[in-house]
């Protein structure tokens, strides 16, 4: 039952984007100057995906606001879609990276930070062996690699929907008949993606254990919760079934926390005890310098390590490019974890998107409205519709209603407040204040009530 | 003919490395202490190939020089094996890197110097449409899909022992019968690269036309001149024809300037006025800190802008990740190409790589040694033989001189000198100076003399 007046929707997405346009001529000429030398108008492809017409163009962010160039001051509940959780320009991390570039940022040799931040990694997490990467996209990769090394095996699960970044044994979904087929949207893959992953349903156990059977699956990329179409939670005990089930066939258990490191301090995996295999960790890590890190247990490692062959002999292709682990992107996430993603941050953030989603619930509740509302830690999100889903086909179509997301978010830019375009999530740094939030329910009411039918 | 003193060479090699070892005890300590913390005891695969036994732990860098925790100052001739080819902490990269940190570094949405970094890059590379890239192999990896896109094929062509970072289309060789395998050392590969792959020995004209021939090559990855074992330079017209052969068979034609940026200011493809449809520049663009840039001809843009879907339909998938074309990353190649990679500065570092190249020669003359010395622009290289390589079989075992190897580079951080540690690479940045590629010269005759025989 659409509770949504579609005739009034019309009218007031027409005016918002009309009001988008005049307040934004700066972000405006950028985006027309930039169709002449960017490709697709963008110089990064999820630019086109901002609602409005063109994206903001900004000049600085601070804390949890952004400033655009026209002057509009912004409180960001986007963050960079996780990359800047940390919040913008904070402090402790910002000047441990200043500095370190004053001492150089590439050596393609290792800096004290290296073995500090694998230390500090152990104790947060609890991995014993740690290598790094530039993005949790080649975290991935690697691992997949590592653990096609470490097990003889060729094959990569995941599961349908699930978010791994851009790698490409992870552009797969389900079609309608079960069947792997590539992920919609897909545009330049090579290889048919059913050769190389096999892709099961979050939650079910039982395809699970079907698709580990034959023992031919190397590693199971595993989302602790699905994060990429709102957040789809995991049944109870259904992760800790599942690491069961790949230690019982040989199959590496990777916990991506690519997006669930918004859920505390330790991750999902250390805040729920998940026993893994491995873990990735990206984004935010480095304070928006592009870094990321992924750990190993160690019975994992020292398998790697018997298998490796001796300097003299071979270098392990595919695994890490010149930048990779360098001076400043340890810097970087040295100053993130001493100074920024700490203990106590993140109970602010934990206790803020609290606070975001009860007034969010209660203004659909004053409404009328029955959608979903659903936390991780820190990131919180919300649906058009309550059928509480399981997996990522449930939700698929949830938030396909291209109008409805276009003017909340247009509207919401409007009022000042950024919220991540290409689903409906809101995420907390330590900078977002209880003020920043109570100004966002009061602005999401006054922009709601308009649409909503009475019937 | 062996012209080296093989006993003495194993001699001096256990000298240098026993002084090697007392020279450095905080990079020895650091490196047992990782050992319990890193995978193979490196935080970066790359790390375990160094010479010595262990890496060198680096303090800090500044201009063509760094300082290890030992205190020891070396003149840095590897310069990251090019992500420092600007030298370390260049000054008016690094002055605009940390402002932008103090103004946010990741906002998933354009700053100002999107526009900036894409209209300097026309004016200097010629290319009409640019997107960001965290990496090279990124780069590559993305421009894959978008020819693919393209042209509605699917095959990539590489040469033989070519570099093109961690794209695992490019991780394929020959095997001795002519077939395509996958690269000694590519531990990790879930299919068999002649599925992906057609592989073309450098300089072969008629071979590089057969692999065209079938139409079903979507790119021709070009590395201009070989790089990753020693330098291989093109055959006078080589590329020129190549060009036309991809235009002819409706292959895109991509010049992956990671390497060959040494070149100079416009790189390979600009210096010697190659048409390309695209470009691939990364490692130093951003003076370390990781990003990359790839640009596209304007009829290629054109088909590629044709044929995208409607920002509501459809992502492109598989086409950057989050912190991709971040701001701090544009802030990097903006005051990379503003004030460093300069015009003046390529000038300086051609003539000192010249200088380089003379003593070298030189040096190698006096002994008595057939050695080749091959430059391209900054960058030198030199082999232990004197085959003229025309490919990269040519070159393969040239530098497989383990012992060899070992000694020349642990003699020569002995004596306050870092060279590339795969192959026998030197690179000049603009902060090199004369006096260092002189001093360089003396500690390379007072080093081989020693061990090359007179006979």
């Amino acid at each position: 039952m659409d509770r949504i007046n579609r005739p009034a929707l019309t009218d007031r997405l027409r005016e918002e984007t009309a009001l988008f346009a005049t307040r934004h001529p700066g972000s405006a000429a950028q985006a027309r100057n930039s169709a002449a030398h960017l490709l697709t108008g963008n110089g990064m492809n999820w630019w086109r995906m901002w609602p409005g017409g063109f994206p903001l163009c900004i000049r600085e962010g601070q804390g949890a606001e952004v400033t655009d160039v026209d002057g509009n001051v912004l409180v960001d509940l986007c963050l960079g879609d996780t990359g800047a959780m940390t919040g913008h320009a904070p402090k402790g991390a910002t000047e441990a990276i200043a500095a370190s570039l004053y001492k150089g940022s590439s050596f393609m040799l290792p800096t004290e930070d290296h073995l500090w931040v694998a230390e500090e990694l152990e104790r947060r997490f609890g991995f014993s062996h740690w290598q790094y990467a530039l993005s949790a996209s080649d975290a991935n990769r690697f691992a997949i690699r590592w653990a096609r090394m470490a097990t003889g095996r060729k094959k990569v699960a995941i599961f349908n929907h699930a978010y791994h970044g851009a790698v490409d044994e992870a552009l797969a979904e389900l079609d309608e008949s079960g069947a792997v087929v590539p992920k919609a949207g897909n545009i330049g893959y090579g290889i048919a993606p059913s050769e190389t992953t096999k892709v099961v349903e979050f939650n079910d156990l039982e395809g699970a254990k079907a698709a580990l059977a034959d023992e031919d699956v190397a590693i199971f990329l595993v989302e602790p919760a699905l994060t990429n179409m709102s957040i789809v939670l995991p049944d109870p005990g259904f992760l800790e079934a599942l690491s069961e089930a790949c230690r019982d066939r040989g199959t590496v258990f990777l916990m991506d926390e690519t997006h669930t490191i918004s859920e505390g301090y330790r991750g999902y995996t250390g805040t729920h005890g998940i026993r893994a295999d491995m873990i990735v960790i990206g984004k935010p890590i480095a304070s928006g310098i592009p870094a990321a890190v992924y750990g190993f247990a160690s019975d994992l490692a020292q398998t790697i390590e018997s298998r490796y062959p001796a300097p003299e002999d071979e270098d392990a292709l595919g695994i890490g490019t010149t930048l990779t682990g360098s001076a400043v992107t340890l810097a970087a996430i040295r100053g993130t974890l001493e100074h920024v993603l700490t203990e106590e941050a993140h109970r602010h953030m934990d206790a803020l998107a609290e606070h975001y989603e009860a007034g969010v619930k209660s203004l659909f509740a004053d409404l009328g409205l029955d959608w979903s509302v659903i936390r991780m830690g820190a990131r919180v999100e919300f649906l058009y519709d309550n059928t509480n889903p399981r997996n990522g086909s449930d939700v698929l179509n949830s938030f396909k209603d291209y109008d409805l997301n276009a003017y909340l978010h247009v509207a919401l830019l409007n009022r000042g407040f950024v919220l991540t375009p290409f689903h409906n999530m809101a995420l907390m740094c330590p900078a977002t204040t209880r003020a920043q939030v109570d100004a966002f329910h009061a602005a999401f009411r006054e922009i709601l009530e308009p649409v909503v039918g009475r019937d």
